[in-house]
């Protein structure tokens, strides 16, 4: 194929059209000339949008395409995660076709960077990471996947999961996970000490899991906060969900915002409708760097999820009442330039001289594209077209 | 066209696939066979839901088809009600026109019957209400509307507004609307009053918007059941939104639930990410109806909003963390049978005898349904199909 390709009437986040031009897989400079033989694709009057990353998800256990699960499972976190772990042997949850799949239908809604959960325990083992990584490897040319060897069990209550994350990162997990310092090791210190441990003896950066709700969840945000500072990992180390942050003690909240920005700790979140969740607009204005994910998609833990992360910016608007189209740029950044930055992706937008990574999408502006999510028209990695109308043109197994 | 129809490979509530044959626009007993020259459409093997029931919306007042609207209106209620009596003649948004819009949106997405409020104020007076009832009587073949008389900017407030009321509900308007009797009439009792007695000297139903939370909310909930019980309008009156029903005082929201059990009131929801929300599990196991609306559909007031009532049902699902298939099933009947015992809706169902107003979607089960809400492959509306694929067969102005 050509290896520049001219993208006619496109305009880029909403502003005049134009024409982009792409060669070896980076934005060319406005006002150069395409060369000779360049392919050209229609963009349509688009609205183009740099590539949605997918800032937390979990590749390896997606129920996607296997035929509908009922779900019948009981309300504690415990029961979901212990029927999990049971599930995955008897519905045959293999990761690396799920993950496959999964990653497929994103790259058909836009996504182009995807940081991924996968679970680490001593009863899959490594299974879960090798899969994602064959899934990694199969789909390179068309997504950027970063793996987190998560605990999803625990760690210190299952012996054997500390090494077994130690293998993950040796084999090629680029992020150390952890989970529920309180709620499921029992022991924030312990909890927290072993993550940070491996993160410093790996050069890894650090993504938790931190469902704990109100004062404790509180707790574990300080104690997360004082070791990012000790061990000098600040802009490396992400909180996800971290409903605490949505606890009503206003003033409580405003001082873990502070020290999560001074410890440049990032935030995740989903936007969740039923629960607390962090107030995406004090973070921004604090100046802590937000990402968005779509969790679990059609897993045994519940049935939503589509993979869309334009939908999912609208969830996040929605559950922080963003009505203004200012407020839904910022549900937008969270979804594309705050996920880059969690992922420290280099050269990620769509300014000249990065990576042609992008989207284009029939709306009018940003704010239509966030609350709408219209199908994408075009999916553009490296400068190739990988999906249209919705659909990557890869095949899922 | 014939008057019968048979629908062939359908699976009716995800119960085994049958043929269902409809005549004279109801759905035939089992077993009778198609008389000669019935029509034939093939179900393809799709999930056969009831007509959705948008029971809360705002027909008048989108503006859907418009070209999109920058939101730059500032944070409080009273903003966005002075801000969108501005806009109307601003913007030009015909009551007509964009009420025909939105109603060929809805029953593309399997929409058959709408409740919608409608603006009665001392400035746009009863143009919106012929607006809507221009637009019921064109599209009366493909759609059942209800229409409230909505004092949208208060009404004790702005004289001149009940005089009005009386002239909608003379005119056509089927039922009594009200908002915020403290908030902003601020007279709980004078509102209340004036309301209960329009339903009184008219025989109508009463359909109340009630933002204001916690115990403000709770105070205007008791005032409501007390006047529902002396005038015997039991079964006859809605209370949307209901925030205060998601307050944290468990106790508190109990004693009212109980109470409005007793004098029969119903709540309608949409499911609100940002704000306390009208717990749905506790109302239905205390025998509470609950229907569900999409309210304002890109509007001045926010930019969301599709028309569907299948992800109107996965909004009231993640509200409230529903994630059993059991959970998603109750999301759907809110949006169904939960909207037609709110609209006392005759015949309605898909059982024998039922008038034949249902939906076919390509899902494996009711839960898939909801959680996915995939494009409506068939409408149907008193036997007839009024839409294929996501769209309506009729024309929008
Ligand atoms: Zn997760
Ligand atoms: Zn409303």
């Amino acid at each position: 194929m050509a290896s520049a390709t001219l993208f006619t009437n496109v305009r880029p986040a909403g502003r005049a059209a134009t024409d982009i031009l792409v060669r070896d897989g980076r934005i060319v400079p406005a006002g150069e000339p395409a060369p000779a033989g360049a392919a050209v694709v229609d963009g349509g009057g688009a609205l183009m949008l740099p590539g949605l990353v997918e800032a937390h998800t979990h590749l390896d256990k997606t129920l996607y395409g296997m035929g509908w699960y009922r779900n019948e499972v009981g309300p504690r976190l415990i029961d979901r995660i212990d029927n999990e772990r049971t599930m995955k042997r008897t519905l045959g949850i293999d990761p690396a076709r799920q993950s496959a799949r999964q990653v497929v239908l994103s790259v058909g809604h836009g996504t182009t960077h995807i940081r991924s959960h996968v679970d680490v325990d001593t009863e899959v083992g490594l299974a879960g990471i090798e899969g994602v990584m064959a899934t990694r490897e199969r789909y390179r040319d068309i997504v950027d996947i970063e793996i987190v060897a998560f605990p999803q069990s625990g760690m210190l209550v299952r012996p054997g999961t500390v090494g077994l994350m130690a293998d993950a990162l040796r084999q090629g997990a680029d992020v150390v996970g952890g989970l529920d310092p309180s709620g499921i090791d029992r022991d924030p210190k312990g909890h927290l000490d072993t993550v940070f441990g491996l993160a410093d003896s790996f050069g890894k950066p650090i993504d938790i899991h931190l469902h704990e709700g109100g004062e404790l969840g509180a707790f574990a945000v300080e104690l997360t906060i004082e070791r990012t500072k000790a061990l000098g990992l600040q802009g490396r180390v992400t909180l996800s969900h971290a409903f605490c942050l949505g606890m009503p003690d206003v003033a409580a909240v405003d001082r873990l915002i502070e020290g999560l920005r001074e410890a440049g700790i990032h935030i995740m979140t989903t936007g969740p409708a039923s629960v607390d969740a962090p107030p995406v607009k004090r973070l921004a204005a604090a100046g802590v760097t937000i990402c968005a994910g779509n969790d679990g998609i059609r897993d045994t833990w519940g049935p939503y999820g589509t993979g869309d992360m334009l939908e999912r910016a609208m969830f996040v608007g929605m559950r922080n009442n963003l009505r203004r189209d200012d407020e839904l740029q910022l549900a937008l950044d969270i979804c594309t330039h705050g996920g880059a930055a969690v992922m420290a992706l280099d050269g990620y937008g769509i300014e000249a001289g990065c990576r042609a990574d992008f989207v284009l999408v029939e709306a009018e502006t940003v704010a239509e594209a966030v609350a709408g999510h219209p199908p994408r028209r075009l999916v553009v990695k490296g400068g190739r077209v990988v999906a249209r109308d919705g659909r990557a043109m890869a095949e899922a197994p």
